[in-house]
């Protein structure tokens, strides 16, 4: 493993002791994970997924990819959550946010149905134009509301185009194994399909079927991919506090008992802006129950040194911020010299960005610690695929730990279906009829 | 005035007297940013903007997006925070985050100088290939490092491709009005120039030129946009808690008081994602000072509602949140009928997109409320100019008064120079040679 945890700059606000003092907590965390003890236990099957995922499956994924690749200009993936924001993350971080823009061999990919509106979803259709398309819809049981009414949109269009038949042969549907809605369809329709994993919840999936199809449909290689998460699942396995792992879920939670109750995820490259929206799920979802939990939060910077700086600087003292640093691009740009330097920037030229931003970083690290903000840096060689692998390992990982260090169960969510209930009963769902009077008395 | 506050979803976490109690409060905010005395009174130009701005000047940047739209394929615009986020989140809101992707007749659009990522820089100039181009560089003074560096690369490639002269004609100046390394480069070299006002500051810059050219680029009616933005000014100038600027400033820190020290804006259209990193830096930069503020996140919704929605429901009960909720939209969207209706949404089949979304959102808003999370409702007609000239003054207006009534310089950004200094530090600037020599040190 590649990836490094760099805690030197937490070290005024949390002493040796203090830190030490989770051994234990970290220790019986790793434990209850290992072995499968803990709340959510059912839940667990991304631990050892990048050791054990089922190959034929992952072949076909490839197999499906190249097909896709080969009859389609634009893919569209339909799916909310765990099911939409790995993929787009991952793709971002290793393509780029301007994908679909670039000039490429692959297709399109657009993602849908994580909204209801008619705006959003029309301007899907729009974009595909008449260009041949593919979909993917993802949902363990086909009936969470906006990806399947989505779906039946763009299965309407598929069929409409290509007949029942052609559209059959370009819908992909990752879901339940067995059961399910979507399953069954899938199966009556011969979608071929592939599987939400019963152990694995929404937003540790990025790794299943669920983020590996698009992801190599926009010709990432899914299996350094996967190699880089078994690295880090071999090294994180190990006990002790030097394990970034235990390390970054220990220091999160003694600066959480410091009130500081916000982590501000941080990267200086736009392309992880994806990445940061799947940590917070990822942390925000496993951590924020029973009235607690560190509020995950993030910023692109430098940009945002200009926009959220100036709190993160010298705002309410209750933050703490993680920075993702990945070491150099291999892409080079110099600062051009200037005879008139009206800038006065000609001490830059020559420099190369990456090297003006490196410079950015540590100064930026410093001011925020000097400004009462702790920073934990963690360090990933490239952006690649197998660093990418590394570091969505390590924040599974680490979050399972500091989920049971924190004392909540990190494998559920019965927050979601809060809203999900009350929509139901406003939209006249059959079942709903006593909360809907509830609630249309309160409007 | 068409955009309407309401409070509501905040009645059973504030007593109508708690309320009320800010009325004193408020009414000295709204003399003090009338009269202009208060602390840092220099920045009140935003305030009479939409009465006062420079016909002239307008009318000039009508005539420059028009020449733009004529002789270039792609408009590159470079600028950080302010001069940054507002046009971006402008041109999003109005057309779409997909805007450069979309069948238009406007110049593709890249913002750029926000970073110092060699591979985000890169990515522009690959995108932009052989197409015709121009370029609007938007900074102050001219030598804010992100920006600056950045010029120097695109003015280089533009002297390259269209000469000295050419290149001339193509690069548009958002600067100072008479001083400063931009006005002077500019006025030697013969770029048109527009003004950043010495009285507004970047996060209130919007709907100067530094916003306008690249809204009017992309082909937005910025006359729409004044006429809401003045709509606004006129009607929140009233006196009174039944002005929804003083009743929002009154809410979030009566609120605030209470220990909801977090504030997420939320949004049902996927479009609006930038306008919440705008509003982001208005507020935050505004508040986040001396040790106090709200601090501002965002969401993305129906998206988060599976990603962020667990925490907001269930974790740490110190938030409020602000939806900015927008009228119907013209585009329809029914709901396909299913025969087979395995998904069992056929209860929907019919039923517009827009129609769901809006018993999502009220669903969720009483969710949000009964898990103890307070909700402010702002609503604006459509996703048009009028609407966001108006919802953009809103916000800047309120800002002034909320951060007035909270006790801070709301005008001020004395944070955003710490890491610069580090940096010119780090980076070997002449004049900050004792400092690199204390960071050296450290680091």
């Amino acid at each position: 493993m590649q990836l490094t945890l760099d805690l030197k700059n937490t070290k005024s606000f949390l002493s040796d002791a203090e830190f030490a003092a989770y051994q234990p907590k970290l220790a019986d965390a790793a434990k209850t994970l290992r072995e499968g003890t803990g709340k959510g236990n059912a839940f667990l099957g991304w631990r050892e997924l990048p050791e054990n995922y089922d190959r034929d499956e992952f072949a076909r994924i490839k197999k499906a990819a190249k097909k896709i690749q080969g009859d389609s200009k634009v893919f569209v993936v339909i799916g909310i959550g765990g099911s939409y924001l790995g993929a787009r993350a991952a793709i971002e971080f290793l393509k780029s946010p301007q994908y679909n823009l670039l000039p490429k061999n692959t297709p399109d990919i657009f993602f849908t149905g994580n909204n209801l509106s008619p705006d959003a979803v029309r301007e899907v259709i729009t974009l595909i134009g008449e260009r041949d398309f593919s979909v993917n819809v993802i949902s363990k049981s086909g009936t969470t509301t906006e990806p399947a009414v989505v779906f039946r949109i763009f299965r309407e269009l598929l069929e409409k185009r290509y007949g029942k038949d052609g559209a059959a042969k370009r819908i992909y549907a990752t879901t339940d194994h067995a059961r399910g809605a979507l399953k069954t369809l899938a199966d009556a329709q011969g979608y071929e399909t592939f599987v939400v994993p019963d152990d694995i919840g929404g937003r540790y999936s990025v790794l299943t079927a669920v983020g590996l199809l698009p992801i190599a449909v926009a010709g990432c290689d899914i299996n350094a991919l996967m190699a880089g998460a078994h690295a880090a699942m071999t090294e994180l396995a190990k006990p002790g506090m030097d394990n970034p792992a235990w390390a970054y879920a220990a220091c999160r939670n003694a600066l959480l008992e410091k009130g500081k109750r916000i982590e501000i995820l941080a990267c200086y490259d736009p392309a992880f802006r994806f990445m940061a929206e799947w940590w917070k799920q990822l942390y925000g979802e496993s951590e924020g129950k029973d009235g607690t939990g560190i509020f995950p939060a993030s910023v692109d910077l430098t940009a945002d040194l200009h926009s959220m700086g100036q709190y993160i600087q010298d705002g309410a003292r209750v933050l703490m911020e993680t920075v993702v640093h990945i070491g150099r691009s291999s892409e080079k740009l110099a600062v051009p010299y200037d005879e008139g330097n009206l800038d006065g920037l000609n001490f830059l030229a020559g420099k190369d960005l990456y090297e003006i931003g490196e410079q950015a970083f540590l100064g930026t690290v410093l001011a925020h610690v000097d400004g009462g903000v702790p920073n934990m840096v963690i360090r990933i060689p490239a952006r690649d695929e197998a660093s990418l692998g590394e570091l969505i390992y390590f924040f599974e990982y680490a979050c399972g730990l500091s989920g049971y260090t924190l004392g909540v169960n990190p494998f559920d969510q019965p927050g979601v279906e809060a809203y999900k209930k009350n929509m139901f009963a406003l939209l006249g769902k059959p079942g709903y009829e006593d909360r809907r009077a509830a609630l249309a008395a309160r409007l």
